[in-house]
């Protein structure tokens, strides 16, 4: 007995080891493929060159070869070895950077979410619109279970008030993940909150108030902007480079135009761009804002979404004064619609939690402690590696059928984690009128108008990559590339 | 067996019906001693005269007595009959009415309030405080049970986005309720929230903006203070009568006085007063405020915790304009932990639903969906009846245990449901000092300051009865008496 299930166990292992292989293979020739250094019809290395000049089994190799051409990125030619595809080759160059402006606008962006969002549960409707993954990406099954004996155990304290700051179960776990990230957050910073959205808009009612200037990137995800009117702050937009993020120097420019309260970012798989700040900017960007006394509410909601091997350090784990406030939540890893977030408030930290008791008083407890066995259970960890490998193939997949089926001119984003990409249409196209007549053929997409308070991106629009591209939505990608084809 | 089950069935019911008689008399009776009408040392009719004037068995009349015996209003003398007791009959006397003043005051309670509420989970502490109930009064296991059913039959949707709205099998209970209170509610009036708090803060910042005046009730409830402060609006109280709300000449005079843009009211059961507006009284405050363009935001949490026999109207029931926000929540009544409310937004609903997307997305599925189960089950009903039935008894003798108790010269609400009295000890005496004294021992009150943005109620506080008054809470009561006279 031992010794079978040892030799499983051994071979369990094995193959994992074999999987990482090939996949880190796959993944270094799709970046060649990306940045062109190869191109449509180049040849790959025999695959037995290729085994010896990576040190890996010809096995690994041929697997990442069929990865490749599973994903339409290499073609066999019989008798001749692989090449780069003509889609391959031709995938869409990266979108482009916006120019400056740092105008101070009002927002106006609720009325069309609002269309967007009251759509969520619209079952015929092709998902390529707000940004969430098929039902089959989350752990409801095993959820279900560990919620019925949490609450069986917690009896009635389930149903009791429970502590503002959030339960102890989950904070403790929280705080453990954090280390994990190389992040030491002090037991008085974490909060629990409804969702991240819930945690961003405690952030920014602590740090502004209602004519301040807050900075975002451009574009920006749409609901920093539906927050930011909801208080009736006016935003500047940082022109943002769709590969690196914002540049220093249009950060620095901004601040000294506009004299801003904060900054609201996404710096790990931005929402829309997919883009991670490296570490050293990160930290120049930490250090720049602290100069000029300028907060910063840092998005982490993807953050643990890394098609790479390592997660990206958040902004807070560079922070030195203690104005970094890092939102994030379980909303896009374990359980949308359990809604539960959480923050890091920095020195705001005890401002935040007022405000938290004054909105909401806590968050649901039952949903606190599901959450707190789960992630202490271990199984978040498995979860989370199965989850960036789908989501890693799906978005690869999005891009090139983007590449194969819409009109020539178009771009599209090269997300370095998440599940979105950002498609850039010929200049003039307008996308508004897209997402109509895609919503006629029951097709769902986010408009660029929504991106940013000006109409910059009135040829953009983000496609959401959270359900595999098969069967009903492979048609509905097609149609949606014949219709920007027809605007 | 048929014969078996229904003679239990028309046993249960007469049983039901007697209690409701005894019950019903034993009312009266207080309220004929509360108001003074009978007094200490004042004899009752002998059981057999009084089972001939009301038309009641004499086993009604008797029970009756022996309930108010318990309750220690009644005693008796052997061989003579039932006298008021020396304690039902000093019952203390009612707050008095504070003057007006209109200052159109910054708010500062939210450090208070913290220091207050962040000990909710003290185990230790005399639950004399916040406004929860003993665990035993919510139906925990029922809920418990509903729970793992409906998350098992959600499946995947219960972990996936929810409609921000609400889910439509909550939306449907909530509005099938409403009707049964008289009110008829449009099916896009409806928003389920994250708790009461939720909800009123919404309707507050659809309504105004920093900087506007919020007229509220005088004494009122800390946390509209608190949610006032947190969105920067300066209050003006109207003074309140504790037996009968505002008095229309008041509210006119502060409107014409300050310009206040809503009025968050409490007419059911007011924390910290519990009096209920009569429904006269609600028709011309509700065309007073519309014919002056004043909204309302009515919280409506303690409305079904009624001590008499029909629920109350809320205000929402008279609105001719769309002006009334009616909000409320299943925390006082089924679940605190679960976190949720909801709201009905008249004229203003489209906007607060835009902003409950910018401000949390949504609230908890797997509550939502418990909680309309359990409410379309038909269990609410009969557990109403039983939590009013319970919260009546311990406001009853935590009243008469503080007129045994406290130092002559206090005073004390009359509450009409709910389960907070407001006590008034001499003027001059320090509420806040005796909120440390009493912390020292254990005990956790709610000091008048809190209630009001200046120092009016210096000398009040509120006590929390939904702790059955026994053991250890006899004591600490007790305790609170004597620190009480110590000042």
């Amino acid at each position: 007995m031992t010794t079978v299930t040892s030799t499983v166990i051994r071979r369990g292992r094995a193959r994992r080891r074999d999987r990482v292989l090939y996949q880190r293979l796959a993944d270094e020739l799709v970046g060649l493929i990306e940045t062109r250094t190869l191109r449509a019809g180049d040849r790959l290395p025999s695959v037995r060159t290729y085994s010896r000049q990576k040190r890996v089994s010809l096995a690994t190799v041929l697997r990442a070869y069929q990865l490749l051409e599973d994903r339409g990125y290499l073609e066999v030619r019989p008798q001749s070895g692989h090449y780069v595809s003509a889609a391959g080759g031709q995938l869409a160059p990266s979108p482009s950077v916006p120019r400056a402006s740092f105008a101070k606008e009002e927002v106006r962006v609720a009325d069309l979410a609002w269309e967007l969002l009251a759509r969520v549960n619209d079952k015929g409707l092709a998902p390529f619109g707000i940004a969430t993954a098929a039902p089959e990406h989350y752990p409801a099954g095993r959820l279900s279970r560990i919620l019925a004996r949490v609450t069986r155990e917690a009896g009635a304290a389930g149903v009791a008030y429970g502590p503002p700051v959030g339960h102890e179960a989950l904070l403790h776990q929280l705080g453990r993940r954090a280390v994990a990230a190389g992040l030491a957050l002090g037991p008085d910073e974490l909060l629990v909150t409804n969702g991240c959205t819930e945690a961003i808009q405690l952030a920014l009612r602590a740090l502004t108030r209602a004519g301040d200037v807050l900075l975002v990137e451009s574009p920006s995800y749409y609901g920093f902007l539906e927050t930011a009117e909801s208080l009736g702050l006016r935003v500047a937009e940082v022109p943002t480079d769709p590969e690196t993020g914002v540049s220093l120097e249009h950060l620095e420019a901004a601040i000294r135009r506009t004299r801003p309260r904060a900054f609201l970012t996404n710096p790990n798989f931005h929402n829309p761009l997919g883009f991670v700040v490296a570490d050293d900017r990160k930290r120049e960007l930490v250090a720049l804002l602290a100069r000029h006394g300028v907060a910063v509410v840092e998005d982490d909601l993807y953050g643990d979404l890394h098609f790479g091997d390592t997660r990206p350090a958040p902004l807070k784990a560079f922070d030195q004064t203690g104005d970094v406030v890092l939102c994030s939540s379980f909303s896009k890893t374990v359980a949308p619609g359990y809604r539960v977030g959480w923050l890091a408030g920095g020195r705001h930290a005890q401002r935040i939690r007022k405000l938290k008791l004054a909105t909401s008083i806590h968050t649901n407890t039952l949903a606190q402690l599901t959450l707190a066995e789960y992630v202490s259970g271990g199984g978040a960890e498995h979860h989370l590696r199965r989850l960036r490998q789908a989501f890693r193939a799906q978005v690869a997949d999005y891009s090139l059928a983007v590449a194969r089926l819409f009109p020539e001119g178009t771009r599209v984003s090269r997300p370095r984690g998440g599940h979105l990409l950002w498609v850039e249409l010929a200049r003039g196209k307008d996308t508004m009128e897209l997402s109509r007549r895609a919503l006629a053929r029951r097709i769902g997409i986010v408009p660029g108008r929504l991106f940013s308070t000006g109409d910059t991106y009135g040829h953009c629009f983000r496609l959401n990559c959270g359900f595999p591209l098969r069967g009903d939505r492979e048609e509905a990608l097609e149609t949606l590339a014949g219709l920007a084809g027809d605007l």
